[in-house]
């Protein structure tokens, strides 16, 4: 065994459990309090396995899983950006990126490439696994927000464009989900947790 | 679309949204407070992607994280039960299998028996890949206690036969992985934080 190689691949795994304490603007469906993003990628990874058939095009779910366990592990360094904060948006991938530089480098190489380039995958939107992970991204928040009542739209003011111009990508990923996405937003609207 | 399926898939994955609200005997590693089960899920995904090549046996690793990711579900009703609390242990499979009959059958029929398999494998722990991911669900737990300081087995006041009890399987899964953790154990002794 190579135990430098080891204790690399330890190291990274210590540093990334602080994926825990990254709160994200969503709350559990409960309510109870905020999710944050380690719990997060793993319902998203649940999504993933329950609702692949749903993607636009077949997609290679083991890929879709790997990318969704990684894609926001960048956030530990970078902070959660709050979907409809323009501002904070504006410096997102700057951020993003210096944080991958040090955080995938915990890794031996040829897993540093592996995992940057996952990330990379998942950022860029543009094969069929990964604009199905963006979908179920958009769809996981929408689902927990409208579930425990709302609340984190009411609370942010969110108007329905902002809503729709958000989650419209959604359609590229999964028309399916994108077809149920809409009747909850409207649905959400109709109950007034949404403004119009 | 058959709307009846999709139905059935949310609702199961707005049910399992729960795995959040279950707390475990472990800390963060910045001892913040305790981590939850679908965090640990999340975290052991992330162990097994790392370390898959420290194996015994090569293993399916999209298999391996599938099982992972819904190895604690059933926590949902039955709770987490403590490794060391012997009482705890004793109602264990029973209360998980009730909780795996109620919350595997609110998905359609195909995917509660994919779902429920993974699971029974993963608990079996016969084939390579179940001994690998049960190997890891050993591992994270001992490394989380280490690196926050110990502070868990001290509250516990667990003793060191009880540590290589519960842990000493961890080598039918990775030999390497259980030479790394028997040295963390040792170290653990030394500064009194698990009893001789």
């Amino acid at each position: 065994m190579d135990s430098k190689r080891l204790s690399r691949q330890i190291e990274f795994l210590v540093e990334i459990d602080r994926l825990k304490t990254i709160a994200r603007q969503t709350l559990l469906v409960d309510g109870s309090r905020q999710e944050d993003s380690a719990e997060h990628s793993w319902h998203l990874a649940l999504l993933a396995m329950v609702l692949a058939e749903h993607a636009k095009a077949p997609v290679d779910l083991f890929r879709v899983l790997k990318m969704i366990l990684v894609h926001d592990i960048v956030e530990i360094d970078a902070g959660d950006t709050y979907c409809y904060d323009e501002e904070g948006n504006r410096g997102k991938a700057e951020r993003e990126n210096r944080a991958a530089d040090r955080i995938f480098s915990l890794l031996p190489e040829d897993q540093e490439i592996e995992f940057r380039s996952l990330w990379e995958e998942f950022e860029s939107k543009r094969t069929k696994d990964a604009l199905f992970a963006a979908a179920l991204d958009r769809l996981q928040p929408l689902l927990n927000n409208f579930r425990s009542g709302g609340i984190m739209w009411q609370k942010h003011a969110i108007r329905q464009e902002q809503v729709f111009l958000r989650n419209s990508p959604m359609g590229d990923g999964s028309p399916t989900l994108w077809d149920y996405a809409q009747r909850m937003i409207k649905d959400a609207i109709a109950k007034g947790w949404i403004a119009e």
